[in-house]
């Protein structure tokens, strides 16, 4: 770290800028104007933020115009390449990101945390991206559902981008992490984003907006930063817009109850802080793998980022006859292992809270816990002794320090455990009589967003989170199998989803493509085939092929994807199955299950007429009639999707295959793409006898 | 119909009883306290409404416990063979429901798209809730996420039902459809539903509960009715529930502002009416299919119900060149096809309004539109001469009677005919200048249930689709190819999602089992594979496997469902793949594809070491190795999915195949059910050369 980054005599103050409409901004007043933004373990005032004159208005119709033409240029895997552009550049500059960090009160694992995080989402996003989506504009969703009984007339679903702005407000705790988590999924859906991060620690997220500012990846418009205040930014919304937030209850029914919210149709989501349990198996007993893991989870998650996690474990949900262990040996862990102090100084493991206006409501969530039958069974509530950067230890005064708190209560009924939250180092300890009573003290909490369920015992484990699981956005499974390899309890992955029921915000964000969704409107769509593959780019049954044989006299197969067409058709001879090559394709592959070999036996199954071809050797002729043997565009066959065998084929019967190019999609960096073929396979009668779709990669 | 269904002189008027907690309940007051309802077309008082006394709380609270208690014996399938069953005996009592609603002044074809459509929904529901849903408790939503390197620690999402009630408030225009297709979506979740019905026509449904009630198919709890006000009801919820609400804006409003749906988390879904539109393409002139069904489906928007649909088509939006010709054939069409009246009349095409409340209000619209610089371009505001059940025509006091209504507009962007809504039989022409302006008009809506697009130019569709989707639920597109097959504008199918962003109120319905899905919590699990597997009875790959023929001297495929278990696999032997064997399937298949009979042009493709085995051959190979020749309980492989082709085989590799019973799905009407097989083929090195799940049927 350099010596500026913690110098105690900062020269000039000055205002944290904001990046609007494509340009950065700050107030016209002078910077001591503004709200003053402090260190969290020294106190020293770092800058100020203000957005007195912000034209939100601007801000938001310059989201809807410009950004919006921008990234509606790009597709999706276009906008993929650029998130994993982005996640290099950004992995390139996170020395100055710790920097900053350090500020906020986070020890290094903290900052990791929240700025290799943040990256790690965009490699995730840039990678699904890709390998997830088509490379075009429209998300088709689930399969096309015939509605007349000709065929003529059919629906399915589309997903096509929201029209607006993604306003995404963030909490203090993750100023690096909850702004990329938001802004990946949003970009790649082609939507515009506007971050405004929480006051005290929004300074680091506008370091990392300038380093992505200056890394000129992003088109024009994806992203505007608001430095400071937006309480208006709200009545600017409205239904083509969605208003994503992570932080208090309190703000987040604030927003809800916003006349544009409730009458206007913004798309309101929000995260907030939740009760979360973590339930200890009943054979989890002290010597058992899982508890130990439990106790590590428990202790982890009261003390990184000092308990200022939203996922953090609030309510520790024990047997009974195991509470007085579990608080002994949480006590223990944190003795050997917790050193608070300034994060920047040497062996420190928890760092302070992230301003004393926190600490003191903490302070102040506690007393009320024990005012309500909490019994303080580990820690103080009085100021921790701490490391200081120069070594000493002792009360710091300015620095927002706190000792772990562990809680006991003899009323596990006690309403202030299931609803009062410290958001801080601070976790309860109560003890169920049996697992419906633990699920019944889970949900308690009144919708979370993560519990954790620690047991080696596939029948408790099945019991506890099918209980649970309806409380609850997440629900992890420690046991010795997977108690060193898990991510733990309080980190959310891009993969899966992070949010939860009723009190946790009852939204959703990440889990992977599902979050790219968030961003988007699902519409049905109905009209013939044709309509429907004109809209959506993809072949649809029933609509128009072309037989390029017979209408450019080539094959489909000699076309790369710069001639290549959506509904591109080849249709085979038939080609006649004899009893022989059924018995010779038996005796060669050693596929002589009865009904292949036994007229009398393949008569009594209720679904043969008699000896039938095997499938896979129907699927074997199909390649052979649709191929073209000669090197070309087609460069191989990669896999096969949704083969369903209809009718069967008896010896004396014939076959076709009718090929048409399905869906194609370009890769944006290599020299070739994959095309998925739809396979019709029909009889001599037009029967048909199966429906794939071939696998193949294609070159450009 | 009966004579009492239209008996002048009711002698006696009853209170619409409710069914709460088990029992048919009705006030201890006179039914001269109720709020009377009347007879569309007579004004006639049938009956009265009063809850006056009626314990919501017990009703909700029994939902909560009895309904969830006895939904949650019931796996998915039951549940959708109930439906089923509850179709085909309602079906069976159609004539009594149309008696009741001819007197809501629907015609006989309005009838039928409330209720046998309405009975339709639960067809749909009952067919897809087997096919499309597993026959257990828990949906596994997407691919397992492998989140450590060793594959010790996995994460997937799951759907498991809301753990309270689905409270439904539905709207006058389709009491016995709007009953039906919340209730099953609701009922195959596992949520039991409390349904109230708007008051001027919740006699009918509460008609069709009594005969549901009568036919003793559902468990107890499933269903309650609340006939009449339930202004309380949202008092009573809380995060678990679910409320869905169909009709206007304000009173959607209203509930959305409420403390418990801001605050307590109530799910809250509404369908609201919108300013839906329907688009002329250019290309579709007078003369042409389109121009013609266009027109069409406007007159029947206008005049089905009365106009008095959510759905109907309040803006038309026309070619400038054309709108005069659009006047004038909607007003042809109408004279020629519409006669107003009693829709017990013979010859009657157009009902009345619900109400002469109603009508009122229609009137009122229809006003401030023409304040606000509409034209009427056809038909009036002056009561119309109607058909009498008599047969006499002329205008009727007390009838809820209205001629349609044609308004222009010489400004297109006047505010009135973008946001006021006659819900009646009335609709806007106005023109536009291009594909741009038409797009630019129909988003002016602010948010719509659905949207015609009228076109047979495959780019003119495409363009206009995908402008107005994200504005849209629906959009459907009409052309001489589906013109006589589309179920129409008007109608929402149970296959397809039902609802629109913004102004109509930003929910979802139906959508086969996307509407299941709304009834249940997506959660993310984490875990190792044994442990996903045991929560959700599907076996993961990296879990446990037993190998039956070592550990029970049995191959799987000789157990029956009664049996097998999740997790039983067998494990063949390795087989040597040589040049001739690659050479003979070539020569017998006749895929004699350059990779597997070129050696120079294998070597020269990107993908492939030389000559390499078919994929087919492995496939093949892969169902000799497996196989159990023998009859058995295994009747047929029926198909396969996901298969891809990881590592090639070249002459000279061996390959072997692991089988490992995935999925089990017993079918509750056959002898038989469905087994997913993981299947994972891998070289003399270990090394994954495929993967992909065979299906098959096993006997039970």
């Amino acid at each position: 770290m350099t010596s500026t980054a913690v110098a105690p005599e900062a020269t000039t103050v000055e205002t944290v800028p904001s990046f609007v409409q494509g340009e950065w901004w700050t107030p016209s007043a002078d910077a001591s104007a503004g709200v003053p933004v402090r260190d969290a373990s020294t106190g020293e005032v770092l800058a100020t933020v203000n957005t007195d004159g912000l034209d939100l208005a601007g801000v938001v119709n310059y989201g809807r115009t410009v950004g919006q033409r921008e990234l509606g240029k790009l597709t999706f895997h276009q906008r993929a390449l650029k998130l994993k552009e982005l996640a290099q550049y950004l992995n390139g500059r996170r020395e100055e990101f710790y920097t900053s960090s350090f500020k906020t009160g986070a020890t290094k694992i903290d900052s990791m945390v929240d700025i290799d995080g943040g990256i790690g989402v965009l490699f995730t996003f840039g990678s699904k991206g890709r390998r997830e989506l088509p490379n075009s504009q429209v998300v088709v969703d689930g399969p096309m559902e015939i509605l007349s009984k000709d065929g003529s007339f059919a629906g399915e679903h589309i997903y096509t981008r929201i029209p607006g702005v993604a306003a995404q407000i963030n909490a203090f705790n993750f100023p690096v992490w909850g702004m990329l988590e938001k802004f990946a999924p949003a970009f790649l859906a082609g939507v515009p984003t506007i971050v405004k991060p929480a006051t005290p620690t929004g300074y680091v997220a506008a370091v990392v907006v300038k380093a992505i500012v200056e890394s000129g990846i992003l088109p024009e418009g994806s992203l505007q930063l608001i430095s400071g205040s937006a309480r208006t930014l709200l009545d600017h919304l409205d239904y083509r817009d969605l208003l994503a937030f992570t932080g208090s209850a309190s703000t987040a029914n604030s927003l809800k109850s916003h006349v544009n919210v409730v009458q206007g149709g913004v798309r309101f989501t929000s995260e907030t802080d939740s009760l979360n349990a973590a339930i200890l198996g009943p054979d989890a007993v002290p010597g058992t793998p899982e508890f130990d893991a439990f106790i590590k989870s428990v202790v982890t998650e009261m003390t990184v980022k000092a308990g200022q996690k939203c996922t953090s474990i609030r309510r520790t949900i024990v047997p009974q006859t195991l509470v007085s262990d579990v608080v002994s040996a949480i006590g223990a862990r944190v003795d050997e292992r917790v050193v608070v102090g300034d994060p920047r100084a040497e062996g420190v493991t928890m760092g302070a809270l992230a301003s004393l206006e926190q600490l003191a409501d903490v302070r102040a969530a506690v007393q009320s816990m024990l005012d309500a039958g909490g019994e303080l069974a580990y820690g103080t509530l009085d100021s921790p002794s701490v490391t200081s950067l120069d070594g000493t230890v002792g009360v710091v005064e300015g620095g927002a320090f706190m000792s772990p708190v562990v809680l006991s209560w003899a009323d596990v009924d006690a309403e202030a455990v299931h609803s009062l939250e410290a958001f801080g180092p601070v976790s309860s300890v109560i003890g169920y009589a049996d697992l419906d009573d633990a699920v019944r003290l889970a949900a308690r909490g009144g919708g979370s967003l993560v519990a954790s369920v620690c047991t080696n015992d596939p029948a408790v484990a099945r019991e506890l989170v099918t209980g649970i699981a309806a409380h609850h956005g997440r629900v992890l499974m420690l046991n010795r199998e997977d108690a060193r390899s898990s991510t733990g309890h309080g980190s959310p992955v891009p993969h899966l989803v992070h949010g939860g029921p009723g009190r946790a915000g009852g939204g959703e964000e990440l889990g992977g493509i599902r979050s790219v969704m968030h961003h988007m409107q699902r519409t049905a769509i109905q009209g013939s085939p044709n309509m429907l593959t004109a809209v959506t780019g993809v072949w649809h049954t029933g609509a128009d092929r072309n037989f390029t044989v017979e209408t450019e006299g080539t094959h489909p197969f000699r076309k790369s994807l710069a001639t290549l067409r959506i509904g591109d058709a080849v249709r085979s001879e038939l080609r006649q199955v004899t009893l022989d090559d059924i018995t010779a394709f038996a005796n060669s592959t050693g596929d002589t299950f009865y009904a292949h070999t036994n007229q009398e036996a393949a008569e009594a199954n209720p679904f043969f007429p008699g000896i039938v071809a095997h499938g896979y050797l129907l699927l074997s002729w199909a390649a052979g009639l649709f191929v073209e043997p000669a090197p070309g565009p087609v460069l191989a066959n990669y896999g096969l999707e949704n083969l369903r065998f209809i009718t069967p084929v008896a010896a004396g019967d014939s076959i076709r295959v009718t090929l048409t190019a399905k869906k194609i999609t370009p890769r944006e960096t290599d020299e070739y793409g994959e095309v998925a073929w739809d396979a019709v396979l029909t009889n001599q009668n037009d029967e048909i006898v199966a429906t794939y779709d071939v696998l193949t990669l294609v070159e450009k």
